[in-house]
């Protein structure tokens, strides 16, 4: 494994959810998007609405960015350019969330490098009509992600991660044995056990219907916590569909 | 605007689109993806497919990846576990486009502080089918965008951006003044003419109704570039809404 100092800083990524009071300075938070914005974006689809008001944000963060998919900016350089928009809403929203992300993980590295710690909040997109709202947003600006940071206040470990063979692979797709998706669960689950990271959150997922949960925090873990969210939340598309609706994105329509 | 090793390397991003022959090494490519694995992902809903049959790769690059969108591994898990999943496919198509282009930048950033270039190549969903079948993708992994990689074999600059004043939002988001909209195209426009960008690359893009094109490469640049491919392309949803249906996401379905 090759080290330097951007390799380092991404294998030492953690979410914060602990910040301290000092806010950071202007001139951080002006690198830190000034670095950001050098991303190789699609074509720049995408916003940072700044929030300062730390008693209303997660974790109390001294900063709270909201990343959004931003086709409005653009809308209006075309009007100066005599040009209509004739592109669909779905084809808009693939490529203005990829420039959301692009610029939302530089925002966590770049951060990073200065001892800024971060935590995505990954809800946004179901809170996007709030959002819109608060943050007095106009038609086709979606709300992507959500930053909260500020210098940490706690100091804990990187999280565990798949193993090497599921995730990278070469040539093309292979067929996933039994052992590799048990080595890979094994990872996961082992590794989070020993952070006893969901009993330090108080973070386990309720079983909806009347199964009996028969998991403690001795043995629950990522697989099961994750499965939980795929195997019982946002059955209906209608939700998100309503909330793209609110900002501007149909993408139902003919 | 403060300096360190990870914000100059973000600064320094160009997209490389001339590569040496020599491929980088296999300490390399693991050290790359090691360090992008950290991403905050929502739940590692992403697959990196690498290839290395560089006559067929854009620009003749040493190494292509194809990072996916990926919810077949994590159903795998699913069924070890004894959960169905319900999830909408709307719903993990947002989540999962996330985690991967997580992936992608930070790989791309890796790379850089590496000295190993590379060029994003978006057209990835308008091909998913296409990439299914050369890498025989399984139902429910879709291929957000392509990254070639290699070492440069040339030394472009970094390209211009919007000034932050059209990027980053305090508090609310602004009425846009004319003021603002046309110093973002000033920026962008007198940027890339300044580094000859569209001539070099021969990449005007033509005018697809009986309309003359005034524009010859002394004055076509990035806002006009833009503004083609939003008032010209991807008018119907339905050639978007077919791969992704040939990858198993059904967004359309009740």
């Amino acid at each position: 494994m090759i080290k330097n100092k951007v390799i380092e800083t991404m294998m030492e990524h953690r979410s914060i959810r602990e910040y301290k009071d000092e806010t950071p300075s202007d001139e951080e938070i002006d690198s830190i998007i000034k670095a950001s914005q050098q991303a190789p974006f699609v074509s720049q689809l995408y916003s940072v609405i700044l929030s300062r008001n730390l008693e209303e944000h997660p974790f109390h963060a001294p900063l709270l960015f909201t990343i959004c998919a931003d086709f409005h900016k653009f809308e209006k350089i075309m009007e100066k350019r005599g040009w209509e928009p004739v592109t669909n809403d779905l084809s808009i929203l693939f490529f203005a969330i990829q420039d959301a992300c692009y610029m939302a993980q530089n925002m966590l590295t770049a951060g990073e490098s200065l001892g800024i710690g971060s935590c995505f909040l990954g809800m946004a997109p179901y809170k996007a009509k709030k959002l819109k709202e608060k943050y007095n947003l106009p038609d086709k600006v979606f709300p992507v992600v959500q930053l909260a940071m500020g210098y940490p206040n706690e100091d804990p470990p990187p999280r565990p991660r798949y193993p090497r063979d599921y995730v990278l692979f070469e040539g093309e797709y292979p067929e996933l044995t039994d052992e590799m998706i048990e080595r890979a669960m094994e990872d996961m689950d082992e590794g989070y056990l020993k952070q006893d990271y969901y009993r330090r959150l108080d973070a386990k997922i309720s079983i909806q219907d009347d199964k009996e949960d028969e998991y403690t925090y001795d043995d629950y873990s990522w697989t099961e916590h994750i499965s939980r969210k795929w195997g019982q939340w946002y059955r209906d598309k209608q939700q998100l569909l309503d909330q793209l609706k609110e900002c501007g994105f149909d993408i139902t329509e003919k």
